[in-house]
């Protein structure tokens, strides 16, 4: 069963549908989701006082509001909002840090419409002001740190009618393989070391 | 009618809550809400490219989704979360900017129960990374900021069993009083200039 936004996009309860799909090449024997591996990292960083970057929660439009005791109040009506921003923010090392995650199970390219126009012009701006912007694609048993500035570019080849994904040869190339730990899962601080200090 | 927060704290839908409740001092003539004023404020800082902030989505935990047509997904029950961090947060200049925006009626003092020990957790944390944070209160007719440094003072002396609130002498002391304006209507980006840069 498919949810979907007004304008017909689906929706896509992460964990949950984790645990329905088909094994994933990534994740098929850990029973994770890209999702609960990077809040794990970000738990690890937090907890030992290297970063403070969180997701933001799921945009939703509370219509009606149920109150059947003093203790709770629960939500009787509401609906998804598509997100404006990217999912995960924060600050490490006095950067500004602003992400968005994404996989695929495709074995040969990553499709852009993994992302939306109004994330891209998000980011955008976030790199005018100077922030440190990325997208962590899980893909082809990797996942890989992509800047930014490099989407953009794969962004506007679609945009002037080119192809709408980004091959493994280009994921390769422009890309950096972010070393997979037991505490920090995904440790993409490790990369912002090596790109920025 | 007041909803609570599985741990008892009242849950106030802030822009509703604006258009019942009595005359407020700040915004008695405006039918406007700190929220909205902040939205709007950020919004104008967005379409001007001065800064990237945003007010993260209230965060639910969402229990039932119903699937009525293929256009829309109905969330049927979901409840309320407290959130482990501020409201908002972003870029400017490079530098990461996270605050918390919070009003009183009183007319001597800003009760420190506005805060909840989380928040103040995370803005230590934002702190310690170098980030820019601080507080937004609107009070006494005014709009200040105050530095999260300073607000942990009076914080710190709650715990050890001081007052419960800061009073009106005392944010006059700490606190930076916001410029007021037509477009940028809290325009605290003023005060971090004077501050940071």
């Amino acid at each position: 069963m498919i949810f979907r936004y007004p304008n017909g996009k689906a929706y896509e309860p992460k964990e949950q549908a984790r645990k329905k799909q088909q094994p994933s090449f990534t994740y098929s024997n850990r029973g994770m989701s890209l999702e609960e591996d990077l809040n794990e990292t970000n738990k690890y960083y937090l907890e030992h006082k290297l970063a403070v970057i969180h997701k933001k929660p799921t945009p939703v439009q509370i219509v009606n509001v149920d109150y059947p005791r003093r203790s709770a109040a629960v939500i009787k009506e509401a609906y998804f909002k598509q997100s404006s921003t990217t999912d995960y923010n924060g600050i490490y090392r006095a950067k500004y840090i602003d992400f968005e995650a994404k996989e695929t199970k495709n074995k040969t390219s990553f499709p852009l419409q993994n992302f939306h126009a109004h994330q891209i012009e998000h980011m955008q701006n976030v790199v005018k002001q100077g922030g440190v912007c990325f997208v962590i694609l899980s893909a082809f048993n990797e996942f890989y740190y992509v800047k930014a500035e490099d989407l953009f570019i794969f962004w506007q080849r679609q945009q002037n009618g080119g192809r709408k994904s980004i091959t493994i040869e280009e994921i390769n190339k422009v890309g950096y393989k972010i070393p997979i730990g037991y505490q920090a899962r995904i440790d993409y601080l490790k990369i912002i070391d090596k790109l920025y200090f």
